[in-house]
């Protein structure tokens, strides 16, 4: 673990200053990044956070104004070898067939039942989107929180036969306890269904879940048998997070630009970091760089992906990211510890 | 004013108990509703507060869960004789009409044009969206922000001579208030359009931008001629508050079922109302009552309007809400105080 003393107090004095809320952590003056080694990544962030919170800094961002978005997969927590509300979706297409069986007879659900790790991995977007809604609607949203609940509290990594939920970066559940002790409020901005990441953003990253911003079908107002009222799912899209959706939605449901923006993929977080990095005053971007093949995966500049890759960062978002001065974050080289179970 | 020793006493155990925050009001003992007369809507509202926030209740509510929804348009604040958001989209016509001549030709911007009072109250509510879109469209957000903020500084209720922020109902204030003291986070759900509710609800209400649910258009990401990222308002609409809509919109946005809930709309809030008193546990259901043509306005059951009639409190919802225990709240019997501005 690796110590600034320095910097900590003066990091201490600025949250001081502005009145926010100082975790115990910051009190004791000990590093609010221990996962983080001593390099430039960390060095931005902890810059960042001190200079807006820091009343006598050109920088100063009032409190009302501290917003910071993060994605979800791949910049909080693990997306290989599939997004986990994608194989949520997958592991309930037996049970919708058995309910449907004319769907058993077509794509893309032929394809999830054969079972066939190279079929499912070459679905299309829009045939995954098929599967989400197919899986996804139709129940209450009581029902759904359930089996949501159910679904995490037994479905474990293939790779490292944990819970998906185990599965969040260490480092960057010290980002988010560190912005909002400085009075940030954190949001997740994703690709993924909102409804789903609701169910646990709160208990794995302490973002409630009105702050959670996804991927959203409509929901209909109506009654059950006994003439209670009810919210049922829909099978019909109304906020689609991919591309510059997510930035758009983000606007839509809270009506800020961030000061802060962590992503990782270049078709779902570059616009928002663009855009993020392009507000007035001190604003940071930051971009989660997988080169970590030995203690996680390694895709994008460095593996030669084309830049449409779904979910990959790709040399043309690199690119971006140096010339505008994006914080590069190496899994490899910035993270000490991976995942909170990590020693 | 009237004042509770005893049961402030208790509120303010019960607040201390769930860790909450408590106003400086409430510790020094004093009435947290000190425009509200001692009748049975201010009770049931301190009586569903205490009784959510006190752990040895058998209605204990978490802190992570305690969410309050409040309409705005005759809820929050004034709504007669139009909606406010209304007369600024109406005041921004003669500008639309010079840049885009062809409009002043048709309805319904002929009729906004000819000034008639009589034409402008008779707007059907498609019409009055066709004059929102247009009007609130085309411009980057930061523009339209910009707008809203200079019109606020300079338009005025014509009955009263004051700025429309002005006009916020001070015992509503005081609830936002109380329910913010005891941990819970408030909410408007509103038919009005979320952006320009938002430039105005943190100063007026105390609820920051993100905590707004409005009808919304879309937006659009793209670069202005300096290749600066951009977001455009889109004369298109995303998500309607209307009816039903508030109510599913704010399960988009939030992914909660409110505790409670304050509305006084047949057309607009009835569902939120009922969905919201459904709910498992103690819930609380509101409705202003606007009966009081002297102070303020006389429509709603009394008056014999038709349920169907916008933004009115009609007959059918009352008897539902005297049939579910909903707390009526009658202006001129339960306010002794209007606006801040009073003595």
């Amino acid at each position: 673990m690796i110590r600034y003393p320095m910097l900590t107090r003066r990091l201490f004095s600025a949250a001081v200053l502005a009145g926010a809320t100082v975790s115990a952590r910051a009190q004791t003056g000990s590093d609010p990044l221990p996962s983080w080694k001593d390099r430039a990544a960390k060095d931005a962030i902890l810059k960042f956070v001190r200079d807006t919170t820091d009343q006598s800094s050109p920088n100063f961002v009032p409190p009302a104004e501290r917003i910071a978005e993060f994605d979800q997969d791949g910049t909080l927590w693990v997306e290989h070898p599939l997004y986990t509300q994608v194989v949520f979706c997958l592991d309930h297409v037996p049970a919708l067939v058995k309910e449907k069986p004319e769907l058993g007879q077509r794509e893309p659900f032929k394809a999830v039942l054969s079972g066939s790790r190279d079929a499912i991995a070459h679905l299309s977007m829009r045939e995954i989107f098929e599967i989400v809604l197919a899986t996804q609607s139709g129940m209450t949203v009581e029902a759904f929180q359930d089996e949501v609940g159910k679904w995490l509290a037994t479905a474990k990594h293939p790779r490292w036969n944990r819970a998906y939920t185990d599965l969040a970066y260490q480092p960057m559940l010290e980002v988010l306890q560190h912005f909002r002790a400085n009075g940030y409020r954190t949001f997740i901005a994703t690709g993924g269904s909102a409804g789903f990441v609701r169910e646990y953003a709160d208990k794995v990253y302490g973002i409630p879940p009105e702050q959670v911003c996804g991927t959203e079908q409509a929901f209909r107002y109506g009654y059950d048998k006994d003439h209670r009222p009810i919210l049922t799912r829909e099978p019909r899209l109304i906020l689609n997070n991919l591309g510059a959706g997510k930035l758009e939605n983000f606007w839509l449901l809270y009506g800020r630009r961030p000061y802060a923006a962590f992503g990782n993929s270049s078709s779902d977080d570059q616009q928002m970091l663009e855009y993020v990095k392009a507000g007035s005053g001190l604003r940071l971007s930051a971009v989660v760089l997988h080169d970590d093949a030995e203690r996680e995966y390694a895709y994008g500049p460095a593996q030669g992906l084309p830049d449409t890759t779904v979910g990959t960062f790709g040399q043309a978002m690199y690119d971006v990211a140096m010339k505008q001065g994006w914080v590069i974050i190496s899994m490899k080289n910035d993270w000490t510890r991976l995942f909170p179970f990590d020693a």
